[in-house]
């Protein structure tokens, strides 16, 4: 389904090239100010424009259509609507032909009975991550004062990413990066045992944004080579604060109070200026494709914005829960 | 909360030293065969024992109490239920005292204002995860024939885990390691797009397994570094059939027919035979804790049946859903 | 929350006064035939212009934003939008001081701490069953054939429906009365027991539908005033036709392949005519309040449509969840 | 599904004749007083035992297995299981050859292509109620200091229900009543606009409660037959309370600080003393059925402890999430 959360619940909906791209959020507590000004920042990190990012440039200007009044969340369902402009009226119907390899051309064609809007990639467009970062600023009012930050640390393998990008934006190639998320302060409390734990709703979340592989929290994947001993972060003080980080500020799938860290494994696009080699529905063959247009070389670079976003959306749920359920003490 | 599941939902209950663990599976299907012994082969590989395991061993039996008649399904909801038997009567007052690095000792105590039964980690405990393994029991069923099989593919680092198992007995340390699941043949469809995504669902299982740290699908974290021409796979016939499989068989969220591949990251058992230095709460003192008793030297052991448990459910709830909203195509 | 269904995901939004007011459908299946005409018939039974409702006439004209391509539902959510046109500018801060008994104003402002759109009654207002019209257009075609009918029965307590409304806009008073809905044929099989009984369903929806007060399933209330042999519906063939239909369809939560016969009712407008006394809560006392502008005299008769909306909502979430649990057998 | 509630989350389990019934309750606050002893009182409500009650007697005591350490929840699910004691072993086979009229036998074998636990009705025995009322008894302690109060006002057509009983026994009848519900003080804000409208959450749970065949809130089906300013309630004081409560204590489906009051009509037992003609199966003829043993000649007098519990849990659930979301004022 398109629907995530539990008390802040967030549906996503829209196609690339349909009319819109929204999001409605139900749940949303009555008096927070909001304007749509305050999209406006974190839309346009999301925004392409960059070195290594398409030119294709929307307006994207979000219309608060329902939720708001006088400035405010009225306690209704706020939507949030993105037209789209930009819409080249190209043909896409190669794509029915010779689905692109890495995008979800093909599964869709199969899952959908071949009903599914296919142009721009439809509704598994990265546009939809629009309504992720819309519910993403109204999510980290509610969770203030804890500040999240995700920041791209890695791209094609290498920490100085301007040279990555320059290298792929020559060679015409794509490439991928890592992105790291960090929230601070964290209360204590937040997440629940088991299915509700706070590794669990991020890492769902995660995986909702296209081009992610992986998640890893804390010393994640460096875990498995280390001894209890070395991983195990000591208690230091009353608060919860420990000597190291390696739990990346989660024990027993709830917030300790110490920061949140985690890490996300982005894909390079599947659009590259290389040509590949793949079926052909029409002729049954594998041919030679070039894909057309100006694609971004490494969409890890619009990622971060969407991560925070899905950070703070996860946090505000669980924060609402927590408040509810046990306790939540303040740092 | 305890729940996961849209069609198929499993809901695990208990504690580690109270009288019973168990689990409830509402919506399965009518008419599936079951018996208590259907449960013990996958039971038994979740079981402590082996070199590197905790002595602790409990007679485990699965007692069905609602749900089945005449050895098959009825429809209704399925309650499986274990008997805690092997729970020592010791004193674990010491956890209020001085809460284990690395475990949920600390925070379940924040969370629920001292409330939360903490003998043996209470609701946190890995007992809990007997549910999961009950529940995935029922899972491969409606699941088949999807065969689904995980392993431990690296214990500290090492691929030879047995002797990196005998390191750790030896020096009495706790090791972690890495699983890799993979399933197959997967039919065309599982997933939906964004949040009931294939990897989504997954990720969000793989973190109500305690101690584990990330989950990475298909190329993971290398994709990171790897060019897009590289990490796509092209199409190579008209069932979906790739050249590669660095997307780990998903797409879009979806199921895409080639082998679903994923690995999960799992640390050092926290309870370590190394003393450690950690906050006592009643001193207000970082104080030196030795843990007593005799514990898994590498959890990891253990955790391959949990995640072949939480992929089947995750599979059979999204193929139920699959079945209904759009086309899922047999392989 | 606005959000209702399993698998047939129904979200509301929009207030009277504001932008729009629109409905959200996720999980509808692909390849629907789907225009904006379809929504037309439906949308015209809700719309008042007949005697006995008010002269507020809006085009409602439903857009189709999302969900569909080349005329069809393509397996993404749904969304349809309705401009509010007719919103008249006049000054609604009566509302604030002195809240129209009946009304939801009170109780909004209260709930929503004086955040709520007070504007015609804001997220309140009957204009949201627009986005419940046009919901149960689509499910209809997933409930097709069975054929579900709702009319107006009684209205002021007469059966002469006529000659009730024509005395309530005499006396400019409003007056109430009861809506009958049947559904048929109906298959065997819809509905699940306890929580998501077919009735459980029903009158969950019918009480979102401002102004209903009651609602009983076949016999209903008489049933308490009967005998056991009196009220049992004897079968009387292999497919479950039964002599009578006192249980209005329905055993055990379950379609029984009966018709399914419910009743509502629906109270009075709010809003009449004549002067009511009640508080202004900026001069704290109990004051004369008149309602100005024109009003529905009969809400009721715009209500079948919105209950078999409903029905079609329930019978459609149902209906995907029967064919996935159970068996299904069509009549 | 068997489960019910978003924060507050109610599973029930079991079959009449199977080894247990009984209730998980996810979401519950950490420490609250519970002990066995508690549920005694509702239980003993329930049970059987008075003139027009079935004398099959079960001990019903509730064994809490999970949740509750030194007398208070923990915050982890609560799990109450009743084993079932008094189950003769006589032959129920009569019930698919010749299901009885009324009962939920033939829809249960239809749905659930024969796999069903048909012995005493299974899984849609009145007996899942005991998890009900189970849940209810944790629920009141969470709705405190709201004071839920439901009694039987009619049977059989009459008020002087002794009698009306008295005359039911004498004629080997079975009859059926109206249960009224009471709660009070209520405080303002519990529900949400539409589709989790204290009223839509009550109908839902009243419908999951067997024999239900009606509810109405306030004035209900009589509101039909009432003009508008007969039946709105003037308020007359700052904290909402009104002349009248025509409304039964809500308004736009929240509550607005007067008495909640709704009715809901019971059918009379299914099982009666009388010969009745119904299809038998294997003769494929209608043929006349006797239904032997002793059953409740008045199931309505058991029903009003397992209304008050619904209604319970219906409000703890809304009151968890009303606290979160808007706000809500204590009376």
């Amino acid at each position: 389904m398109n629907s995530t959360g539990t008390l802040f619940r967030v549906t996503i909906f829209g196609e690339s090239h349909g009319p819109v791209v929204g999001v409605n959020i139900d749940g949303c507590p009555a008096g927070i100010p909001l304007k749509e000004e305050d999209f406006l920042d974190d839309l346009k990190r999301r925004q392409p424009g960059a070195a290594g990012t398409t030119p294709r440039i929307e307006k994207d200007y979000p219309d608060i259509v329902t939720g708001c009044y006088n400035g405010k969340t009225t306690g209704a369902p706020v939507t949030v609507i993105f037209e789209n402009q930009n819409t080249k009226s190209k043909d896409y119907d190669h794509l029915r032909k010779q689905p692109r390899p890495g995008h979800a051309d093909w599964v869709a064609m199969q899952k959908f009975g071949g009903h599914n809007d296919h142009r721009g990639g439809g509704h598994f467009s990265g546009r939809l991550t629009l309504g992720l970062v819309a519910a993403g600023v109204i999510a980290k009012k509610i969770a203030e004062p804890i500040n999240i930050n995700a920041r791209l640390v890695e791209a094609g393998g290498q920490t100085d990413i301007d040279s990555a990008i320059d290298r792929a934006v020559k060679e015409d190639e794509s490439i991928g990066g890592i992105v790291e998320c960090r929230a601070s302060p964290m209360p204590v409390g937040i997440g629940e045992p088991f299915f509700d734990s706070l590794e669990s709703r991020i890492a769902h979340l995660v995986f909702a944004i296209p081009a992610t592989k992986g998640v890893e929290f804390g010393s994640g994947f460096s875990a498995s080579k280390m001894t209890g001993s070395e991983h195990n972060d000591n208690i230091l003080s009353i608060d919860g604060k420990t000597e190291t980080n390696h739990a990346g500020g989660i024990n027993g799938g709830i917030s300790n109070g110490n920061d949140l860290v985690f890490r996300v494994a982005v894909k390079p696009t599947s659009s590259t200026g290389k040509t590949q080699n793949t079926l052909n529905l029409e002729t049954g063959k594998v041919q030679e494709l070039t894909i057309g247009g100006r694609h971004d070389k490494c969409i890890a670079l619009r990622v971060p914005v969407v991560v925070e976003s899905i950070t703070a959306i996860a946090i505000a749920d669980l924060l609402l829960q927590a408040q509810q359920r046990g306790r939540v003490k303040k740092n």
